[in-house]
């Protein structure tokens, strides 16, 4: 550390902080993305930056809130992008059954290309919203809230036939099957052993090889129709404005 | 222990054996149903047994395989009893839109019933099956596929009009579903005291009160009514088989 008086270094302070309180959310991305969240203790991060473990604790309360943060800058990251891509296929065709397909397909996309995203979206309720400050919990709810807010308006200016209310349903449910398809799509080891033994019973093939894409983008496609007949299209009798 | 004898007590051994099994079960059931899953310890259920920790291990390698054997009872207790019920709605009306919702409350209902199953739909693929050995996954799966493939047929015997893989299909999603609604349905103290903050942002008010029942129903009205759209149905000049 530079030592040209204590006046300097404490003009530092914020920034250094604000490297460190980074480095500490960069390495355990790094850890998750390569290990699997579930595999990354509050040590391994500790130990790739240098830091001991009570020091990283003045910069998050627990291992729950790094990974809690890291969800956050997903969805603040993943929504604007995805809104980018849905207003820009507005222009070159209309809100017919392919559209529909073209909107699934984009979003899945956008998702599929995030993989920490992924695998946060099983972890945030059955782990990390439980071992978090009431802040820490505050400033991630109101990230996915408005991130699903946000995204839905794009899916609502794209699908004009579908209300907005309803594509805020479509999200929401897409975002379960998303966690719950990721973690079907990446078993672990002794699953991948199981899922090599010959003969499985029945019809069981079909869950030993999920491919999140195609598995998700159905999915949508699938709740998307349901949606529309349900109460969202002219057709049905329903109110399009739900 | 009565000690009438070697011979008396070898001969008991099995019965013991299972007694001790049995017991260690229902105490990681008990403290899971009162305490929620991820709260519950290896040392939690020795102590209810009055075992010591070494001593559970023999029954089994690891807190998991308790909660994954705990799970395949459930799939084995769930089954064959939403099949009867399902079977019984063939009785009195067709498979109109009307029967549609019948079917998915009976599906729902056979569900909400069983608390433990619907807690660890989620931490099955999350913590359990990745913590167990090669035997306990094997049975677990195979009573999975075998609980899924039963259900679907029953279903397919109610609703002819959805092809049996749209059925198994349907399951699938609706297991997904129902995972992901149990834990967004009973938030941890930390957001139950957020949700109770005023004013929430925007339309956030509908992701703080979730009712379980409620929300897997539509869900599976929706994917249902977009499988028999897709491809399932004759008016959509699908192929009714699928």
């Amino acid at each position: 550390m530079s030592m040209k008086g204590a006046a300097f270094v404490r003009a530092r302070q914020p920034a250094q902080k604000q490297q460190r309180y980074r480095a500490i959310l960069d390495a355990a991305r790094e850890l998750a993305e390569r290990d699997g969240v579930g595999e990354v203790s509050l040590g391994d991060i500790a130990g790739r930056v240098g830091m001991h473990k009570s020091a990283l604790l003045k910069y998050f309360g627990t291992r729950e809130e790094i990974f809690l943060r890291l969800a956050e800058e997903e969805w603040q990251v993943w929504a604007p992008r995805v809104v980018e891509r849905l207003d820009a296929l507005r222009e070159p065709d209309g809100a017919g059954r392919l559209g529909e397909d073209l909107v699934a397909e984009t979003v899945v996309d956008s998702i599929a290309e995030r993989p920490l995203l992924c695998q946060l979206l099983a972890y945030a309720p059955l782990i990390l919203e439980r071992n978090v400050s009431l802040d820490a919990a505050r400033s991630f709810k109101k990230a996915t809230w408005r991130a699903i807010d946000d995204v839905a308006d794009a899916l609502h200016r794209v699908l004009r036939t579908v209300s907005r209310d309803d594509c805020a349903e479509l999200l929401t449910a897409g975002g379960i099957a998303a966690a719950g398809l990721w973690q079907a799509a990446h078993p672990p080891p002794v699953l991948v052993r199981l899922y090599g033994e010959r003969p499985l019973p029945g019809r069981a093939d079909r869950f030993c090889a999920v491919d999140f894409s195609a598995a998700l983008r159905r999915f949508l496609q699938v709740h998307l129709t349901g949606l529309r007949h349900r109460h969202g299209a002219p057709e049905s009798g329903g109110d399009p404005l739900g």
